[in-house]
C-alpha cells in the first residue's frame, strides 16, 4: 500500500509559539530589563531562515512563501555587559541528577571555543526543570566534558559537577532570572 | 474600474539574492576568513522573521508558508576582537561628497550607544560606490551627526568628517576587506 505522506498546517500566533518558549521568554525579558536599565545590552539572535520564495505584493509587505529553519552556526545569545562580551545558550532537562551533552551541538562548542579564545565570557545557562534549579556553568568546564565524551566518557554532565563549578541563578521578579549576578562570580572567578 | 492588485513572485537562489548584496557578501568572507585564522569571532545576525504559518510534513523538515520580514532591532554585525565586543553596520552610497544620514535607523543608533556606554567598539562600515572607498566611521562621530540633524543640522555626513574622524579600510584577496586593520586604528584612538 503506498502510504500517503501526511502534514499538518500550524498557525503561529508569535514566533515564541515555538518548543522551548518559556525559558526563552524568561531570557528576553530580562534582557529587556538589563537594557532598560543600562546593565548590559544582551539579544537573542534571530532563527536563521533559507528563502526559497518571496511574494513582492504592490502596495503592502513582502511575504515569505516558503522557506526553511536553517541549523544555526553560533549560540543563540550574545552581547555586551561591563565591557565583556557575552555568549551563551541556553538549555533546559527534565533529568534530575546530570544534563545530557547531545543538547549540544559541536558547533556551538566550537562557537564558544573561538570567543573563549578571544577573550569572551561564555557559559551555557542550564535549567533543571524537575527541580526548579538553574546554573551558569562555564564553558571552560562544558569544554572539558565535551572532550572527555569525545574519547569514551560519560555523556551528560553530573548535576554534582555543576554545582562545584556553575554559579547558581536566583529567580526574582524584575529580572526574572538574574542570571548576570552569576555572571560576576564567573567574571571574578575568571580575573584570579 | 477596480483596479486589480499584482503581485510578483520572485524565487531566490539564496538569502544573499537581496539589496546589498555585495557589501554583506564581502563582509561575511572577510568574517569567514578573520575565524578561520583565529583573528576574530564576527558573524553576520539573521535577518528576523515574523512567522505566521508553518508546515510539518511527515518524514521531511517543516516549511515556512507565510512569515514577513521584521525590523532588526539592532545592528547587522556583532562579535569579540582581541576581547573588544564589536559591533557594527554596513552602508554603502553611490554619493560622492557626502553619506545620508537618513540610511541609519533610530534604533540602530540607540542600540551602538548602548553598547559604547558598555565599553563596545562600535562603528559604521561605510562604502562610497562611486569613489570605491571605504572607511571605518566611529560611532562617537556618528551620533554627533545624528544628534545636530535632530536639531536642524545637515541630513548627511560630509566625506571630509569621514576621512577626519574615519579610518580607511584596504581592500585585499584575504581578507577581501580588511576592516579590522582599521578598527585596530579606532581602538588605538580610544585607548589615548
Ligand atoms: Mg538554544
Ligand atoms: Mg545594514
Amino acid at each position: 500500500v503506498h502510504e500517503r505522506p501526511q502534514s499538518r498546517s500550524v498557525a503561529l500566533r508569535s514566533s515564541y509559539a515555538q518548543r522551548g518558549m518559556s525559558l526563552e521568554a524568561e531570557i528576553n525579558a530580562s534582557n529587556q530589563y538589563y537594557l532598560a536599565n543600562h546593565i548590559a545590552v544582551i539579544h537573542k539572535k534571530p532563527t536563521p531562515v533559507q528563502l526559497v520564495k518571496v511574494d513582492y505584493p504592490k502596495r503592502s509587505a513582502a511575504v515569505i512563501r516558503e522557506a526553511y529553519f536553517k541549523q544555526p552556526s553560533t549560540t543563540d545569545y550574545n552581547g555586551i555587559y561591563k565591557g565583556w562580551y557575552i555568549d551563551f545558550d541556553a538549555k533546559e532537562t527534565r533529568n534530575k541528577a546530570s544534563f545530557p551533552l547531545k543538547n549540544f551541538h559541536e558547533h556551538q562548542i566550537r562557537h564558544m571555543r573561538e570567543c573563549v579564545d578571544q577573550g569572551g565570557i561564555c557559559f551555557a545557562l542550564i535549567r533543571f526543570v524537575e527541580l526548579d534549579q538553574m546554573y551558569v556553568f562555564p564553558a571552560t568546564s562544558l569544554f572539558e566534558y565535551w572532550q572527555r565524551q569525545l574519547h569514551g566518557g560519560r555523556k551528560s554532565i553530573p548535576l554534582t559537577a555543576i554545582i562545584q563549578d556553575g554559579y547558581p541563578v536566583q529567580y526574582g521578579l524584575n529580572p526574572r532570572l538574574h542570571y548576570l549576578t552569576a555572571v560576576d562570580q564567573l567574571i571574578a572567578a575568571k580575573k584570579h
